[in-house]
């Protein structure tokens, strides 16, 4: 609990209305999209960088842990206040305070849903790529922190691929400036993408500045069905190989064609292994031919159908069945282990065949789909934790998979991050060398661990 | 001077004829493509990462600067060894150890030159993007500690945009490796990108993992003259925000075609106020109707002329003013200061004014040529050292021009880093709070401040 006069110092700081200690009010920011609870002492939604400034020089001095929080939509605990203290939420920092269409970058506060961002620019005729499934909703804040992807990453990169410059309240409360407003730059330490996807452990972000790029023309989407893993896979390098790079390229493996079509009979075949989505982007003429080139190029990999969309709501209908995994993985299991591996894209029928063998082993239903392009794969492994055992068994499979993924040269992480979820398996991935290193660098910008402490690093 | 059993000790780490001592080999790595000279104790060519970990070890101990070095082809005296020490040239370690043509991924060692790769992946139908003009002897291990750019920047980013992962040997002596073989991680804090331009203060690079595109069908090469910068800068914006984005988009403002003009006589217009060299890469049809486009584009916009080259011979002649400027500015004064500020897109006819005017003032020939995509410009400062009171006109003149740059939302540097020609600098440009921050992290990682001191920092 704190103390009586940090609450009055708080509200001094951000004003009584912005600082929220009753009880109803902290539980609604004890929780993410994990289903970790941790209950904060106080939630404070500060409005501008200088409360910030001021709510961590005071948070240092008293050593009280500050929780940088966007809209909580976070897969791996990264906004939870384990250990409690005070939760600091960006969401009243929401304005987009520039979009600058000569030079194609957009500045806005880091409490801007990406939504909003994204279709403030396409109404200027641009383009900010970056597409997490929580668009909706999470802020750019939050992305930044996280450097979440999403379906589009496989053509765009990553939201640190668009993040030329930050303003960042350090943990000792300085605000820096890093990076700009130019593409290129090269005076002293990239600070920018240390900051992105650091996990709210090393600043607290207060400002964005964007790269955008002129919104694509046309955009057209396929559904490609086939009747092997390895054909999904083949077809994936075989078409970037053909000089074609989708804006996405997603896929959904057996298991999740059959929890879709169990639950939903969208009348998927049951010879089909795998399928993939694929969306093109860009000039008219060039889509239209690298369809034709596509189908072509896929057709001896095992195709069992191919179909391109002529329009948006054709496109929306093929795009429905990896719509409708979450709803259908409810219905298998009450609870979602929910992992997003990475490994070489040529890797991922080994993969996934690995991934058969542990579910099999523990006997407990495992679900893969996600970014074929980029070898990123949404792994969920569904248990009910109301059944004894169970949750012992998902992290046996866990830890196997993250095994079979390092092996493979992959990443336990592609875009959720390490947060809470993840840090236990840490030392899976990185040496004690390289522990050591990230903790320096912690140790030196927040000497105090008061900024999102107990996250990434194992305790 | 170093102690004898150093020079033995080395000896025994990297093998008799791995280490020179000799004054006249040490002057060969005494300087760099800027007009610096600094003598080295000893210079050490390692063969493997256990070497340069044994070096870094016995140096740590002995407390002695290690300065390392790739090819010496830096613009900012990044690798010079100021107060004497180590040089450790990697050039020994050059093997491409794997191209990988599933996952469009290469694998090096640092004293790889860049055209090599680069030869070696388009055998392959891969492409490796990242063009410094030194790419016929810089090495990929110097890109990356540089973050080199180049003119193809525009359209596919700076060296640091294709590093996935590196092997690094710490100040320590510890061997980590940072990111992977994957194009999403997110796990732990991106020690890459933070290494990716440091310049050599954070570690030594001992193995790089890059990524590779497919190589693009077809590539053409324009040429646009203007009758004013301001009709070449619109031309930039309206070129992109026409959703046609160049491979390059270089440009000379009327100093250097007036400079290249007088030498060689090439019949450039007396009115050419600013020419554009355009380059677009990838399918050929699409190539073929953006040139048109781009004609129509620009037409307007007090275009003098604009060829489109037919084929290689052809491009290469459009390309002569901009290869001639290099020869050409030799013959205005012997010495050249050579800046690589940038400023957002849009500001680039602004700062030309204000070189023009600054030139004015100081009485010194200044010619501006560079990357116009990317507002990155190469401002040569042409004086006669041996002219007294000359050198120090180029430094007032250099000290305007980049406050002139900052006061627009530039950098000083889009390339070239800062080394030990910018460190004086630095205090425009970046805030006491953000040095002391970097200068956190480099004394976190190096202590006793052994690698590459004096390099970026002011002293």
């Amino acid at each position: 609990m704190l103390e009586k006069r940090i609450i009055l110092e708080l509200q001094k700081i951000a004003g009584k209305d912005n600082v929220a200690t009753e009880r109803q009010d902290l539980i609604c920011y004890s929780y993410d999209a994990t289903q970790m609870e941790f209950l904060p002492d106080v939630v404070v939604f500060p409005t501008c960088t200088d409360e910030i400034s001021r709510i961590l020089r005071l948070a240092n001095q008293e050593n009280i842990a500050v929780f940088p929080r966007g809209s909580g939509s976070g897969f791996s605990g990264g906004s939870l206040p384990k250990g409690g203290g005070i939760v600091l939420v960006t969401t009243r920092m929401n304005r987009i305070l520039r979009i600058d269409t000569d030079n194609l970058i957009a500045v806005v506060e880091p409490g801007v849903i990406t939504g909003d961002l994204q279709d403030a620019v396409e109404n200027e005729g641009l383009f900010y790529p970056p597409d997490p499934a929580s668009l909706r909703f999470s802020t750019l804040g939050g992305n930044v922190a996280e450097c979440a992807g999403g379906p589009r990453a496989v053509k765009y990169g990553v939201t640190k691929d668009f993040v030329l410059g930050l303003e960042v309240v350090l943990p000792t409360g300085d605000i820096i400036t890093t990076g700009g407003e130019t593409v290129k730059g090269v005076v002293g330490y990239d600070l920018t993408k240390l900051l992105c996807g650091s996990e709210g452990t090393l600043g607290i972000i207060t400002r964005i500045i964007l790269r955008l790029l002129p919104l694509p023309e046309t955009r057209k989407t396929m559904l490609a069905v086939f009747d092997s893993i390895d054909g999904a896979a083949a077809a994936v390098s075989t078409i970037i190989r053909g000089r074609i790079l989708p804006a996405t390229l997603e896929f959904m493996d057996h298991s999740s064609l059959q929890c879709v079509e169990k639950q939903f009979s969208l009348g998927i075949p049951a010879n089909a292994e795998a399928v993939l989505i694929i969306e093109l982007d860009g000039d008219k003429d060039l889509v239209e031919k690298q369809v034709v080139r596509i189908g072509e190029l896929i057709g001896p990999l095992g195709l069992i159908s191919f179909k391109a969309a002529a329009d948006a709501a054709e496109a929306e209908e093929l795009w429905k069945a990896r719509r409708l995994i979450s709803p259908a993985l409810k219905k298998v299991n009450p609870d979602k282990v929910n992992e997003d591996i990475v490994v070489p894209r040529s890797r991922v029928p080994e993969i996934i065949r690995k991934i058969e063998t542990i579910r099999d082993k523990y006997g407990i239903p495992i679900v893969n789909f996600g970014h074929a392009g980029d070898g990123n794969i949404h792994v969920n492994i569904m248990i009910d934790r109301s059944v004894p055992g169970q949750s012992e068994k998902a992290e046996g499979a866990v830890r196997e998979i993250f095994q079979a993924t390092l092996d493979m040269g992959g990443t336990m992480s592609g875009e959720h991050g390490v947060g809470l979820s993840k840090s236990p398996y840490i030392p899976l991935e990185l040496s004690r060398e390289q522990i050591a290193t990230m903790k320096a660098i912690k140790q030196a910008l927040d000497p105090k661990n008061i900024l999102n402490p107990g996250k990434i690093f194992p305790e």
